[in-house]
């Protein structure tokens, strides 16, 4: 079905060439049969790799694939498909995975397990193959170092905006570029929030280094972001280095050369988190929650989430009803340590809840004016301790509804 | 806001007196202007008592009240208030309930301990309390043992239908009967499912063999029954046992000349409990999910709950969409212990998925077929141990965004 684009929609930003990456898109018809659906990037020989992947028990063979390869810490490649996930494919998902790999290792000259794969879309059917493996060698052929925005539009699925961040960064003297794709509008919940996410840089960084840097930066990224609890079979983030860029060498311990480059990835990874709240399905609202006062950094983060998942809590926001009586329920909910007479809550940065009871001096009506606003950011105080939390959802609307039931058709 | 009744709901059955209580409903304008919203019971002395309550760290003042009065064992009445929560109400909130409780001790001549208290509906406001003690001589004055239906009526709050069941027990040679009543409709999820559900029995049971009896039964009833995954601050399950109708004497103990009594209140917790999801706001359809093949009954349960919660599954049903993928994505969100080849997936008796993939012989049509009926059965073998539970919700519509986006209006 064709979907209107997210109120909250950010335009796609210009999306430099990554020094030794080149990509392209193809239309194989997998699914869909009026638009690319298949997305490849090659790099060069000495390309280190980072991957953090879905905790659903039931992964896609993509997944599996992933997670086998990973390990080596190389890449020369990436092939993407939408429309169709591979998930839950039995014996002939995986040897799509292997004979994908093997295909596309033949035209780059590489391991198979120096390809990297992930798929998104329906669950439960056979992906053609041979469809993919055909359209491998013209793909490759056509690659270029600029179609980064084609790619964030060819991985899209049920989203209603392309999504895309750059970031510079220095390591030492030398200037390096960082650049990250995602799609990802339902099924959003950590472990991951995101369905796919792809970064490359241009950097030279060691595979472990790599990927402790990412993994540090999915916490407070897509695994504090949340559109229906719901967590995907496939989310992938994939993060590329291909040292085409000289500069200082990085030790193999990684260290504080790498504090601004540190920075960068994380804030390709916040961005691109964000963006897929704001493409949440059916999102009219952006929803910040912050939690302070909690007795650790987990637990704010589990009531956020509490909080964050919570229809009732959605469904207010959702028309604008200074409703903190279901903020209430949804700390309480969370299981984690809250006294209710110690807990406040603002909305829009108003009291509404102090101590416990209503704020003596409150006034709804600010409050009521935030809420219609297209972003809205409530305060927890638990008034425990110094744990505290950022989350980030949308608002629960028809539009969900009508999304999600009507999906296959 | 006026809603259509439930297509899934029962009717209220004919509610017999039971032995020894007493009660009747007023209309005291605590919110509702137009309707009962004072329910009271008194029970002659020797009556025991038996309670479960919520589990959310923010509740009510009367789950406070309550949970205090609790170990004396002993009961005289019982005073609910709908329309009103006195949740999140600070030192007013506890006042409210200490005022109603002694002036509805000094109506029965009992000590305030043995009068228990019950509020549903908005949270955060001050419940007016001298309208509802003014209220409590002139209803004490008029109570009968007939008055169950116009109870289970004057406890709703966003409820489209009363919900009450009555069962019969033998206990030696003596018939007991006991009937219950429930109220419960949205923020609906273990623990409790529902938020205020009333049992009593002319039976006499020592007050520890009662709560035994009544915790026993919750776990299969209102905590295998989710509507949205919101947790209510003022979930209570009240038990009382008048000791009015004669039979064999009781031991301490409790033992198997229970066995029958059991059976019939854990029936009554049962068959509310699913009046509650029937119920679920914007239900139209009831789900039943069986979860069998796990690696204990506890890891049943919860990979059932997660399918149960999983807005993506709901909204599938509430479609008549055979979207068998998303029962996979839920069992696998759930972090129990499941192997994606293992697992086995019927909807309606009719086997989808089978050990990791498509059932090669699997045919749609009688699938969608259930799916478009009131009642949808989902099987689900994860085929690893012999842990089994059964869980219940409702789809997931536009009728829960419209009730819930203007609850407070």
């Amino acid at each position: 079905m064709a979907m209107e684009v997210s109120p909250l929609a950010l335009p796609l930003p210009a999306l430099p060439a990554i020094a030794g990456v080149a990509l392209g898109t193809a239309a194989a018809a997998i699914r869909y049969t009026t638009r690319d659906d298949v997305t490849m990037m090659v790099f060069p020989t000495g390309t280190t790799v980072a991957g953090v992947f879905t905790k659903n028990k039931c992964p896609g063979a993509p997944v599996d694939w992933c997670r086998a390869a990973l390990p080596g810490g190389k890449a020369r490649a990436l092939v993407v498909t939408a429309g169709n996930s591979n998930v839950f494919t039995g014996k002939a998902g995986r040897e799509t995975c292997a004979q994908t790999a093997a295909a596309m290792a033949q035209v780059v000259g590489c391991k198979p397990k120096e390809v990297f794969l992930a798929s998104t879309g329906v669950i439960g059917e056979k992906l053609p193959t041979e469809k993919l493996t055909a359209a491998l060698p013209g793909l490759a052929a056509k690659l270029t170092p600029d179609a980064w925005q084609q790619a964030a539009r060819a991985i899209m699925t049920t989203d209603t905006f392309p999504k895309g961040v750059t970031r510079m960064a220095k390591i030492g003297e030398a200037t390096v570029t960082i650049s990250g794709i995602a799609k990802g509008s339902g099924m959003i919940m950590p472990d991951m929030a995101t369905m796919l996410c792809f970064l490359a840089t241009d950097a030279k960084i060691p595979a472990p280094v790599l990927q402790k840097i990412l993994s540090n930066g999915i916490g407070p990224s897509f695994n504090s972001v949340t559109v229906d609890s719901d967590t995907s079979t496939s989310d992938s983030v994939l993060l590329f280095a291909t040292g085409a860029t000289k500069h200082a060498k990085v030790p193999a311990e990684g260290g504080p050369m790498l504090r601004d480059f540190t920075r960068a990835v994380h804030d390709v990874l916040m961005e691109l988190a964000l963006m897929v709240a704001r493409d949440g399905e059916g999102a009219q609202k952006l929803i910040r929650i912050d939690v302070t006062g909690a007795v650790s950094k987990k637990s704010a983060h589990r009531i956020g989430m509490s909080v964050a998942n919570s229809p009732l809590v959605k469904t207010a926001i959702a028309a604008a009803d200074a409703n903190w009586g279901r903020i209430v329920m949804a700390v309480g909910k969370a299981g984690e340590p809250a006294e209710r007479d110690r807990l406040s809550i603002a909305v829009g940065g108003v009291w509404m809840a102090r101590e416990g009871e209503l704020a003596p001096d409150y006034d709804e009506a600010p409050v009521t004016a935030h809420m219609q606003g297209r972003e809205v950011t409530i305060t927890i105080a638990i008034g425990l301790g110094t744990g505290k939390a950022s989350v980030y959802t949308c608002d629960l609307t028809h539009a969900y509804i009508d999304i999600n039931g009507s999906y296959r058709s």
